[in-house]
C-alpha cells in the first residue's frame, strides 16, 4: 500500500464537529427527501430571486485550536487593569465552584427558558432562590426572575409607574444622582412616550407634578440619603416611587421597601458575576404586591403537580409578549436567566452572615481609604458612604488619573476637579496603597478602621435571608451536589434535541465558549479607558463587518443586550432618522398578524401606532392588504415590521414587494432576524429591501440561551441609518439603549469564534443543512402530521409548523398533552401555539444528527400511533398515556392505575431505555399557580409535605 | 441598631468551603458523642505520646482569590515556548469538549476506581473504548486500562516478559535507540531484581542470551525499523519480544502485532492530553492473547447483570495486589484512568480518518522542514522518519539551539554535533519557519511536501478503528451527548458521598483544580531548559518544605507518580543507603499481615524478602512478634513498613517501639502514608521514629481520583536518606523512578493550593474533623453494628471497620449485599473486605457534613432492620431487598416479582426522592466476566440484542 494522503479534513469544525449530519446521513436523507443533494432542495426551497449574489468569503475557516489562538492574540491587546470607576460596576469575586459547575457547565448554560416547567425544575428552583434573595435585600414581596441590565431596568420602572399610578401628571423625576448610563437610558425611553424627565437634588422633588421619581443608593457619587419622605410625599400624589439600589449595599443599608419605595431596581452584577466589559449580568426589580401584574419581565412562582406536589413555574404568563403583542407591558423577553442563577448561587454560597460580612469589608476598607486621604489634607465626600467616595483635587485631576493607571488601576473622573474611587470585595491593602501613591502619599494599609461612616439612621434594621436555603450548610461539597442535583433535573441541550421552531436551539461549542472565562475578556470595566479595550474594539470591527457582510447592512451597533432591544433600538433608529428629514410625525407601523409578539410591543415603546396586516391561507403576508394599508397610512407610515423567512417558516417570494411598497410611501423596513438562520449565505435583508435588522446572536450565533438569556441582540442598517444607531451610554446624540456601549460584549468571543472556525463556506453549509434537518423531519411526518405551511414546491424553510389541532376534536388531544408526552420520549416540546395557536412549530437547527432527527420522529410517530387508539376507541380518552403525560418516577413506584402498561406509558419510542430522562413532577397545574401567586421560596417544612 | 462588624470570614476556604459539618453540626456531634468539643474528643483518640510538639505555622491561609492570586503570579514565572524536543512528549490539541466536559468535570474527575461496577459503567464504558484503540492500534488483542508513564510501562512489559518467558536467560536486552528515559528507569527497576541490562542495536541482539528485549519505534531519533527478524528470534530462543511505539505513528506504520510483537507499551499523551510538564498521562500496555493473565494493571472486560443485560467491570480483579500481596504481578495500582478516558475520547472524536488525517499531516509537516534544511545543505537524518529528524550541525548546535529558544521553540540537543526536532499537530508554518530561521535560513512554509519519507515497507497494511464507536457521527451535540450519558451513568463525589476506607475521598475544590489547566502550568514540556520552569520550581520548593513541615522529614521526592510508585522509591532509598554504607546485603523486610497489598508487592520488587508480623486481637502489631521476627533476621533487617495510623483505623501506641525496635536491628522504618488524613498537624511519622513515608497526594492533600488515577506519591525521607532519592530520569547516580523528574507535576498545584488555602491550622482542623466524622458514624451505628477495632479510649481514626459478618449466617447476608444495597440508598459501598475479609471500612474524611453523614447512618440503620427482619424470618432468604439490589428502572418497569414492594425495593432511606440515582444494570456477573473474557468493545449489535 503506498502512502496516499487523504483530503479528509480533521479540524474541520463546520462540517466536523459544528454541522449534525454526516455526509452519508446527509445521502439517506436526500433519498427521504427525493432530491440529488443540497444544491436540489435549496432550490425549491429558497426562491431564485431573493438568493444573494456572492458567496460569503471570509478566507479559511480557522480550526478549533487556530480560532483560540487568534483570540489570545486579540485578548492580550485587552489591558486588565483594577478598575475602582464603580459608576454600577464592580469588582467581584466569582466563588470558583459556580464557576466551574454552572458558568462552563453544558447543563445549565445550553438550557431553554423555563416555559415547560416539567423539565425545568432545577433552573426555577435556582432563579426562585435569587428573587428570593431579591425580595429580601430590597424588602419588597415581590421580585422577578431578571432584566438586562440596570438603565434599562430603571427604564422599565420608569414606564411601569406610568402603567400603575393613579397620577395624571405626565412628568417623572429623576434624582441627579443617578448613574449617568440610568439616566442616559431612561431618557431615551422616555422621548417617545411623550414622557417629560425633571432631573434635581430629591430635595427639589415636586410630587405633585411627577407620576413617578427614581432614587439612586447609593448616589453614583456614593452619597446616601433616606427618602423616606419623599416616598411619603408621593404615595400621596398617587405617584409611584423608585429606588435604584446597589445589592452589596443593602446587606448593611436600610432597605427601600423600609423607606415605603413602590419599586426596587438594580444590577446583580457585584454578586459574583464578572465585569465583562459592561455584561451580561442580571438586573433585578421588586415591587410592592399590589403591582406585582404591572411588573415586566418572568417571575418564577410555585404551583402544584398533578399528584399535588411542589413545582415551580413561570407565573403570569399571560402577561407576556408573545401573547399580549401591543398590550403588552413591556417587550422585555430575554431574562439574564444564566446570571441571576449565578447571583442567586453566590447568595447562597455566602449566606446571610457571609453577605453582610463582606459589605462590612468593603466599606471599612473604603473608610481606610478616604482616613488616608484626609490624613493627608484631601476633603473626601461624601459625609457618608458605603463603598464609593469623591475627593476634591482641583488641578491634580489628570495627573492623578495617570497616576493611578500606572498603578494598574482606574479612577473615575469626575468633573473637572474631582476623582470618584470605588471599593470592592476584591480590594486588597496593596490596592488601596497604591491609591495613596497615585495621590502622592506613601502609606501602608494597616487593616483597622477608625470607625463605621454609614449613618446611623440608615442602617439597616431588619434581618433577611431567613430561608433555609441561605442558611445551608456551605461546605463545597453539599453546594456542589445542589448544583449537580438542580442541573440534573433539567433538559438541555447537552442530553436532547430542543427544537423549538424560532429558536434555533444549535451547538454552543465548548470552543466557543471557553474565551469567555478569560481574564481578559472577563475582567475589563465598561467605562474603562478605551485603550484598555483594544482587544475588545478588534473583535467587535470584524464580527461587525463579517455580520454587515452576511446581512447585506452597511453598519452594526453591538449594543442591543436581546433580541427585543435590537427590535427597540432598530425602530428607535428609524424614528431618528425620520426626525432628521422632518418626517418625525410619521408614526404608524404595519406588522402582519403572525408577527412576533415582541414587534408591536417595540413599536409601542417607541410611541407608534401598530396597523396589522393580514396573511393569507398560506400564512404570507396579503399583498393587497398591505399595499392598501400602505396607502391609506401614507403620510403617517414610519416603517413595516416583516419577518424574514416569515414565522410560518416559508420564504415569501413577494419580500421584495413589500419593501418596495413600503419605500413608496415613506416608510422604512424592518426584517426581524429571528430567522436568519435560515439565511445565512444565501440571502440578505439588506439586499431585499430591509433598512434595518436585529440578529438574534443567540440564535442565529451560536451564544447559548443560558436557561433563559443572556441573549444578544445587536442591529445591523443600511448606511444612511448610521448616525442614528443607539450612541454611546456616557455620551452621544442619539441616546443609548442600554448601559454599555456595546451590550453584552464579553459573549461576543462565541459568537466571533464561530463565525471564524465556520468560515463563509461553512455559515452556509449550515443554513443548508438547517433547511434539510426541517424538511427531513417534515418529509418522515408527512402522512401522519399535516404540515401547515409549505413554499411553492412543496419544502419548508429551516422549521415547520405541524397541525395537531384536528387531534383535539379527534381524541381530546391538545397540543400541550403532546408537547407533554415528548418529555416521556426524551424531547424538549417544539414552540407550542405558535405562531398558529394549537399547532407545534418545529426547529431542529443544523446541529441535530440524522440520529437525533430520527428519534424525534419515532417519538412523534409513536404519539401519532397513540392518538390513533384513542381515535379508534382502543385506548380511553381520558386515562391515556397522552392525557397523563409526562410520566414520572413517582408515577412507577406506585400503584399502576392505568389501562396501559408502565412500559409504554415510561418508555415510549425515542425514549432512552438507561439513560433516560425522567421529569421530576407530574404535569403542573398553571392555573393554580397563578392563583395563588409565590414567587419567593416557601418554607422547607412546605417541601417535606410535598415528599410524603 | 450600632455598627458592629461581624468576626465571621467569609473567605476561609477551610472552615467554610473544604470541612464538612458546620460549627452547629459540629455541637449537635459533640452531643452524640458524649463530648465537650473536637479537643476533648481528639485527646481521646490520637495518644498523647504521638502528638507533635508544636503546630503547623504556615503564616495566613490563603482565600480561594488570594490564592489564585498566587497561583497566576508563579505560574507566570513558567516560560511556555513551543517545544520540538520530541522524547515521548508532543504537544497536542485537546478537543476544547473534551476539556470541558471530561477533564474539568466533576462527574469525571471526582469518581473513584470502578471497583463497584454497577455504579461506574459510563467509565467502564469509556476505558474499554481506550483499551480497544490500543488493542488497534497496536495490532495485540489485549489491552489494559493504562499505566502510569511511558518508562515505567516499559519496566512494567520487562518484569512481564521475565515471568512469561521460558528462556532461563537472565538478561534484557534494549534497544540503544530507546527513550533515555525509558533506559534510566527499566535500568532502575532491573537492578533490584538481578536483571543484567543488555544495550546495543536491533542488530546486535542475540536473542538465545535473553529473556526479553524491548525496541523504540520510533526510535528516539527518529529512526523506523521493521523488528520482526528480531521478534522471530525472540520467539525461537523463547524470549518475549516488546515494542515501545508512539502512538500517532501507528496510525500510519506497521503495527507491533504485524511485526510479532508480544508486547506493546508506549504513552498514549499525544492523544489530547496536555504536556503538563510530565504528567499525568496515561501509558498504554497491549499483549498477546496468551499472556494477559500477566499482564500488570487494570483491565476492564465485559460482563452481564442479573437481567442477563450487557455490563462492564474490571476483569480478572484476583490479580490485583491487594488480594495477591508479594505474589502480585506488580505493585501497580493506580491507574491514570481520567487520561486514558480523554485519550480515547481523542480517537472516538477525530475517528479512524480524522487520526490517519493527523498523522499524515504531522509527517508532510516533517518532510517539508527536512526539504528546507537539505536544500540549505544540512545532512538530516534518519534516511526514513515520521516526526523525529535529526540534523547534523557540527559545531553550530549551541548557537542554533539558543537562536530556536529566541524564536520561541525548544529543539532537542543530541550529542555534541546535533540538533533533534519532533513535529506534532500543532505545528503551523510559522513554527517551521521559525525553526528554519534559526538554523540560518529565511524560508517560506508553502504547504505540500515532496513525497513521503516513510518506508514503503513499514506503512501500514491493516485497518483498525472499525469498531462503531469510532465510526459514530462526530458531531459536537452528539459527542458532547454521549459524554454526559456515561457521566450520568456513574455515582462520583459530585452527587454522593464515597465513604471508602483508606481512600480518603475528600473535597477536590474547583478553586485547586482551575489552575491545572492554565497554559503555563498545562503546556510546557518536562525537558524544557529548566530556566522556562521556574513557577514550577517555586510551587515545588514551597509545597516540599510545607510537606516536611507536615510529615517531620528533611527533603521530598515529588517524582512517583503513584502510592505504589513512593513506596518502591522509598524502598529503593533505603536499599542505595543500605548499599552505601555497606549493608546492602540487607534484603528482609517486615511488614505486618494487615498491611496494605501494595506494601509486599513493593518490597518484592526491591529484591527483598517479605517476613510477615502478625497482629493481635485488637488488629495492631504483635509487639513481641515483631521483636522477635526483627532479633531472627537482625543480620538482613532492610526495613519494616508499617501503616499509621494502622490500616484498621487505630493510632497505635506501640509505634515509637516498632520503630527503635527496627533501628537497633539495622533497618529503615517506612511508614506508609496511606492514612495521613488522620495525622496531619496532630503527628508527624518523621517525629515517631520514621525514615521515609510516601504521601498520597490524592488522598489527603486533594488530587482527584479521576475514576482510577491520576495518583502522586512523593516520598518524604530524613536527612541522611536524602541523596539517595531518585534522580532526574535524564541523569544521576540513584536512577529514576518515573519518565519525568516531578512525577505528575501539573496536579501540584491542586495540592499546593489546598494547602495554602487551609494554612496549618486548617489542615490541623481538617484532620480533627475527619476524626469527628468517622467518630460519628462509629457512635450512630453502634448497637446495629460492631466496630472491629478501636483504640483505648473507645475511639477510632479516621475510619472505622464495621463487622457484618455475622449476618452471612444470621440472615445468609454478605459484604456484598450490604455494598450493592447501599447503591438503592444512593452510595458508594465503603471499602468491602479490606483488611478484613468480610467486613465494610467507612471513612467518611473532613468534607462531608453531617447532613449527609446522617443520611448514611439512616441507609445502614435501615439495612439492618431489612437484615433483622430476614433473621426473623418475616422477610425471605433468597428474595429479599439485600439480595435483588441494587435496584434498577428495568427492575421497575417489569412485572414485580417479589415479595416486598416497589417502594421498599427502590426508595429505602437514605435514597433521594426525585433526584433518586438509578444504577444503569443490575448486579453484575463476576464469574461470567472471567470465564468469558472480552476486553475490547463487543459489536453494537450486541447492544442492541441486550437492549432487547
Amino acid at each position: 500500500m503506498a502512502f496516499e494522503p487523504t483530503d479528509y479534513q480533521p479540524y474541520d469544525f463546520a462540517n466536523r464537529r459544528h454541522i449534525g449530519p454526516s455526509p452519508a446521513e446527509m445521502d439517506e436523507m436526500f433519498a427521504v427527501l427525493g432530491v440529488s443533494g443540497l444544491d436540489e432542495l435549496i432550490d425549491q426551497t429558497v426562491p431564485k430571486g431573493i438568493r444573494q449574489a456572492e458567496p460569503l468569503d471570509f478566507g479559511a475557516a480557522l480550526s478549533e485550536r487556530e480560532m483560540l489562538w487568534r483570540l489570545e492574540e486579540v485578548a492580550a491587546k485587552n489591558k486588565v487593569l483594577t478598575s475602582l470607576i464603580g459608576q454600577g460596576y464592580h469588582g467581584t469575586i466569582t466563588p470558583p465552584a459556580i464557576q466551574r459547575n454552572i458558568f462552563e457547565n453544558p447543563a445549565w448554560y445550553t438550557a431553554y427558558t423555563p416555559y415547560q416547567p416539567e423539565i425545568s425544575q432545577g433552573r426555577l428552583e435556582a432563579l426562585l432562590n435569587y428573587q428570593t434573595m431579591v425580595s429580601d435585600l430590597t424588602g419588597l414581596p415581590v421580585a422577578n426572575a431578571s432584566l438586562l441590565d440596570e438603565a434599562t431596568a430603571c427604564a422599565e420602572a420608569m414606564t411601569m409607574a406610568l402603567r400603575s399610578s393613579k397620577s395624571k401628571a405626565k412628568a417623572f423625576f429623576v434624582d441627579e444622582g443617578c448613574h449617568p448610563q440610568n439616566i442616559a437610558v431612561m431618557k431615551t425611553r422616555a422621548a417617545p412616550l411623550g414622557i417629560e424627565v425633571i432631573f434635581g437634588a430629591p430635595s427639589e422633588l415636586d410630587a405633585e407634578a411627577v407620576f413617578g421619581a427614581i432614587f439612586q443608593y447609593p448616589g453614583t457619587h456614593g452619597g446616601l440619603r433616606d427618602v423616606s419622605a419623599e416616598m411619603t410625599a408621593l404615595h400621596e400624589a398617587k405617584a409611584v416611587g423608585i429606588v435604584a439600589a446597589d445589592i452589596m449595599a443593602l446587606c448593611l443599608l436600610k432597605e427601600p421597601g423600609a423607606m415605603g419605595a413602590d419599586i426596587a431596581v438594580g444590577s446583580t452584577q457585584r454578586f459574583g458575576v464578572p465585569l465583562g466589559f459592561g455584561g451580561p449580568h442580571a438586573a433585578y426589580m421588586a415591587c410592592r404586591d399590589e403591582m406585582k401584574r404591572a411588573m415586566p419581565g418572568r417571575i418564577v412562582g410555585v404551583s402544584v403537580d398533578a399528584h399535588g406536589n411542589r413545582a415551580y413555574r413561570l407565573a403570569l404568563q399571560t402577561r407576556e409578549q408573545h401573547i399580549r403583542r401591543e398590550k403588552a407591558t413591556s417587550n422585555v423577553c430575554t431574562a439574564q436567566a444564566l446570571l441571576a442563577v449565578m447571583a442567586g448561587f453566590y447568595a447562597v454560597f455566602h449566606g446571610p452572615k457571609g453577605l453582610r460580612a463582606i459589605a462590612e469589608r468593603i466599606h471599612l476598607k473604603t473608610v481606610r481609604l478616604a482616613e488616608g486621604l484626609e490624613a493627608a489634607g484631601y476633603v473626601v465626600g461624601p459625609e457618608g458612604f458605603f463603598d464609593t467616595i469623591t475627593v476634591e483635587v482641583g488641578l491634580l485631576q489628570r495627573g492623578i488619573l495617570q497616576a493611578a493607571v500606572k498603578e494598574g488601576i482606574n479612577l473615575r473622573k469626575v468633573g473637572r476637579t474631582k476623582v470618584g474611587i470605588t471599593l470592592d470585595e476584591t480590594t486588597r491593602p496593596a490596592t488601596i496603597e497604591a491609591v495613596w501613591r497615585a495621590f502622592g502619599l506613601v502609606r501602608r494599609d494597616e487593616g483597622g478602621a477608625q470607625g463605621c461612616r454609614l449613618p446611623d439612621a440608615l442602617l439597616r434594621q431588619s434581618d433577611y435571608l431567613g430561608h433555609e436555603i441561605f442558611q445551608m450548610n456551605r461546605a463545597e461539597t453539599e453546594m456542589m451536589r445542589y448544583m449537580r442535583r438542580l442541573a440534573d433535573r433539567d433538559l438541555a441541550l447537552d442530553r436532547a434535541m430542543i427544537p423549538l421552531g424560532s429558536c434555533t436551539m444549535k451547538l454552543n461549542a465548548a470552543a466557543e465558549m471557553m474565551p469567555v472565562s478569560w481574564r481578559e475578556f472577563a475582567a475589563l470595566h465598561p467605562y474603562a479607558p478605551k485603550d484598555q479595550a483594544k482587544g475588545y474594539a478588534e473583535m467587535i470591527r470584524d464580527l461587525s463587518d463579517k455580520l454587515c457582510a452576511i446581512t447585506g447592512y452597511d453598519a452594526i451597533s453591538m449594543q442591543p443586550n436581546s433580541g427585543a432591544q435590537g427590535e427597540y433600538a432598530g425602530l428607535l433608529t428609524i424614528a431618528s432618522w425620520q426626525r432628521a428629514r422632518g418626517e418625525g410625525a410619521r408614526d404608524v407601523c404595519l406588522i402582519p398578524v403572525n408577527a412576533h409578539g415582541t414587534n408591536p410591543a417595540s413599536a409601542q415603546m417607541v410611541g407608534w401606532k401598530v396597523v396589522p396586516v393580514k396573511c393569507d391561507a398560506e400564512g404570507s403576508i396579503d399583498l393587497a392588504d398591505f399595499r392598501a394599508k400602505a396607502e391609506q397610512h401614507s403620510d403617517r407610515l414610519a416603517a413595516c415590521m416583516i419577518t424574514y423567512p416569515s414565522t410560518h417558516g416559508v420564504f415569501e417570494e413577494t419580500v421584495r414587494d413589500v419593501c418596495a411598497i413600503t419605500h413608496e410611501h415613506g416608510g422604512q423596513v424592518y426584517i426581524d432576524g429571528a430567522n436568519m438562520n435560515a439565511m445565512v449565505g444565501l440571502s440578505r435583508p439588506g439586499d431585499l429591501g430591509g433598512d434595518v435588522s436585529h440578529l438574534n446572536l443567540h440564535k442565529t450565533f451560536c451564544i447559548p440561551h443560558g436557561g433563559g438569556g443572556p441573549g444578544m441582540g445587536p442591529i445591523g442598517v443600511k448606511a444612511h441609518l448610521a448616525e442614528h444607531l443607539p450612541s454611546d451610554p456616557l455620551g452621544g446624540e442619539a441616546g443609548p439603549v442600554s448601559a454599555a456601549a456595546f451590550g453584552s460584549p464579553s459573549l461576543l468571543p462565541i459568537s466571533w469564534g464561530y463565525v471564524l472556525m465556520m468560515g463563509g463556506d461553512g455559515l452556509t453549509q449550515a443554513t443548508r443543512a438547517a433547511i434539510l434537518n426541517a424538511n427531513y423531519i417534515a418529509a418522515r411526518l408527512s402522512g401522519a402530521y399535516d404540515v401547515l405551511y409549505k413554499g411553492g414546491k412543496g419544502r419548508v424553510a429551516h422549521e415547520c409548523i405541524l397541525d395537531v389541532r384536528p387531534f383535539e376534536k379527534s381524541a381530546g388531544v391538545t397540543v400541550e398533552d403532546i408537547a407533554k408526552r415528548l418529555v416521556d420520549c426524551g424531547f424538549h416540546a417544539p414552540t407550542m401555539s405558535w405562531p398558529v395557536a394549537g399547532t407545534l412549530m418545529v426547529e431542529p437547527t443544523e446541529s441535530e444528527t440524522k440520529a437525533e432527527l430520527d428519534r424525534f420522529c419515532d417519538a412523534m410517530l409513536a404519539i401519532r400511533e397513540e392518538i390513533r387508539a384513542i381515535e379508534d376507541g382502543t385506548m380511553d380518552r381520558e386515562s391515556n398515556p397522552l392525557k397523563r403525560a409526562p410520566h414520572t418516577m413517582e408515577d412507577l413506584v406506585r400503584d399502576w392505575d392505568r389501562p396501559y402498561g408502565r412500559e409504554q406509558g415510561c418508555f415510549p419510542p425515542g425514549a432512552f431505555r438507561v439513560d433516560k430522562y425522567w421529569p421530576p413532577v407530574n404535569r403542573v397545574d398553571n392555573a393554580y399557580g397563578d392563583r395563588n401567586l409565590v414567587c419567593t421560596c416557601p418554607p422547607m417544612s412546605d417541601y417535606a409535605d410535598a415528599a410524603e
